[in-house]
């Protein structure tokens, strides 16, 4: 068994870049893992180990496409492939197949990327449990709705997936599972081709086991077309900010986010604090509300045809969002609105918030997926976000801080997460 | 030979549930004016009478669903329907088959509709024209890209359609052909399902032969959650605004804006002038660059699987927003950011404003749809925007006017734009 699979992707197609190692034996480690841990860890949606490897020899034989070339990657089963199933994590949409590559397929193909499976989602990227665990330890969750994709990276079974957020379905797994994930500014990522929960605020979130990783993955989806990756740079502004929900943080999820703050001031970074305006609470129920209004339109054709074939907690869901009147909708989208206005003057002078990706570690048991609040309430502001490892828990799970930035200030985000990265959790 | 397809959508619900017409005769009437005038118009891209009627029939033997109870309506070709293919105005999608419907064609279903057909799109709902000639003169272009839910609502072949607008494609080819439109406060109706060519600029847009039956469709498509239908009220604040292309409107375009202003002030409305800021010149640049950044990523899968089978306007299209770097896209989003900001504080004491829905008659031809330019100035600020019919050109084809509300201001645009057609329009 080789170990190939443990490989960063950048480290990796350097590597197949110099010739010193091939997409083939690449994707054939990745099949090894799962082969070995899927049983536990049940993290795809989809896999086809033939089309994997021979997509992998297809790379092996051509010419570099892209900065991704011969490497593999998961996309959650919400994703549009046009040579896999996409199940959207529902009896409905069994064995679906597409016609045609969501963006993101498309755009990770031209970059040379093999599409090595799809992970598994929460149904339709709501609330109802798939089957995945927790790979560290399988009597948790891995977190919804991207569970698969955070599963499969972390366990080494991929080096880059691609999950999506809504309220807080990436760096909310990402941060259970202990891997780096990156959420982009609202329509940075192009989300045509995936599948829609509430179309105003679902984004795709990339996953990956370095900060490095994460930019090169970001620029590949972008066709290249974002600036460039830096290095870590000068020591950061950050904004300690226990967030309006610290009181339901688990008191080793307090130690860990202060503990990073020290270390990352003990390195040079200038640490403030940031306390949000007391109607910064309205953030989360407003989202929600949004959310709901929205979903009631995004799967009614489910709702209509699936009456029997969609669980109840996402029936009630969707009951609860054709029930709320327009004119609600309007004033929970100006809640959102001026916040959003507001906290633009409440960055000034800050590079990065530091804040909780979660309330601590994974819940125990596969059916409750956790909280979103910690990343709805960054999510709603429209603001990117990054996902660090940064302790273990009470029961040894990993667990995440939270880098949000400035809105479109995605370049510098990443940036200054590879200076906390090297402080907090190297590779 | 019934007349029944003359009715207005609001009318022929009536009289649906009153007993006085069924769902059969007026998809039958609606049939029959189809298969007189498509020879010439070429409105359809998919029509399957057959399963019309059934539906039809369904809907006469059933409980009243909702309010466009047994009403036809037809769909733009890039809006996903179970039961009929959906081709984007595409040879690559000829027969594509949908597993679902989009969100719009299951609320109208919902609601009680009647799918009667797809109708033709330019390529992608870009700018390379369909089949569709102006039911007014074939000679013409019945404008783009909702070519065909325009001429089909104009022509007497249904009473109510849903086209899309990116840039201006639904008040320019309602102006064109002589229907009411209108084009929503982004995010109001769910795109989820359609096509997209530029995920944040595409919006949905309905077409009727009366302002009524714009109220009816739209609480229809909301599923009853937005405000209720409201009569013509108290004379509107409207202000007049030539556009920073005024130079380009023909003659009698001039002609029929300033009419129009002069007939509604008679009737009563305070009619002031509106120039824009000099800055707002760079608002359709800015729109046009960031669609094209937008439409690289939503039809990638299409440029690279169909190198001989699109357009080479549209391949020319992507390319250059494939080589447009993110900095220079954030650039534009914040030239639109600014200018939403503004328009706020101009629009303080005017309830709407009354601009040229196009720079003249139809265009000579079916290769050239028009300028979408006096549209896409009111959508990139995220405005609504209603056209009303009012007058005809050089060639006695019709001409419209754009009446444009503050964001979420729709239920008040629609109740002003039935006062105004009363005096510019009647039905």
């Amino acid at each position: 068994m080789n170990t190939h699979n443990r490989l960063t992707a950048t480290m990796a197609a350097a590597r197949i870049a110099r010739g010193e190692l091939t997409s083939e034996a690449l994707v054939e480690a990745c099949l090894e893992r799962i082969e070995a841990r899927e049983p536990d860890v049940a993290a795809w949606a989809c896999l086809d180990p033939e089309h994997a490897l021979r997509q992998a020899r297809e790379r092996d034989r051509e010419a570099p496409r892209g900065p991704l070339h011969g490497i593999p990657v998961a996309f959650k089963d919400i994703i549009d492939t046009a040579d896999l199933p996409t199940a959207c994590g529902s009896p409905l949409y069994r064995g679906r197949q597409p016609v045609t590559d969501a963006a993101c397929v498309a755009r990770a193909r031209a970059a040379g990327a093999v599409v090595l499976g799809k992970t598994v989602t929460t149904e339709f990227a709501g609330r109802y449990a798939g089957r995945t665990a927790n790979p560290h330890d399988r009597r948790h969750s891995p977190g919804g709705s991207s569970s698969g994709s955070a599963a499969a990276v972390a366990d080494g079974m991929v080096p880059l997936a691609i999950g999506s957020q809504t309220l807080g379905s990436v760096i909310r797994p990402a941060a259970y599972c202990g891997v780096r994930a990156y959420k982009p500014t609202f329509g940075l990522l192009s989300f045509v081709g995936v599948k829609h929960f509430a179309e105003s605020f679902d984004t795709l979130g990339l996953m990956a086991r370095s900060v490095e990783d994460l930019q090169a993955f970001r620029a590949a989806l972008t066709g290249g077309r974002c600036g460039p990756a830096e290095g870590a740079g000068a020591p950061p502004r950050i904004a300690l900010c226990r967030t309006p929900y610290w009181d339901e943080v688990s008191p080793r999820g307090r130690e860990c986010l202060e503990s990073a703050a020290a270390r990352l001031a003990d390195a040079g970074a200038a640490v403030t604090e940031l306390t949000l305006p007391a109607g910064f609470a309205e953030i989360v129920p407003a989202l929600w509300q949004a959310v709901r209004y929205e979903a009631a339109d995004a799967l009614l054709a489910e709702r209509v045809a699936g009456e029997r074939a969609i669980s109840r907690t996402m029936r009630e869901l969707l009951d609860e969002g054709a029930g709320i009147a327009q004119a609600d909708h309007l004033r929970s989208l100006a809640t959102l609105e001026a916040a959003r206005r507001e906290i633009g003057g409440l960055l000034e002078g800050v590079d990065i918030v530091l804040a909780p990706s979660a309330p601590g570690e994974a819940p125990e048991g596969l059916q409750d997926t956790g909280s979103p609040t910690y990343n709805a309430l960054w999510h709603a502001l429209e603001l990117p976000a990054v996902n660090l490892p940064a302790g273990t828990g009470e029961r040894d799970l990993p667990l995440g801080v939270q880098l949000v930035a400035r809105r479109y200030d995605d370049d510098a985000l990443l940036r200054h997460a590879r200076w906390c990265e090297a402080r907090l959790s190297p590779v």
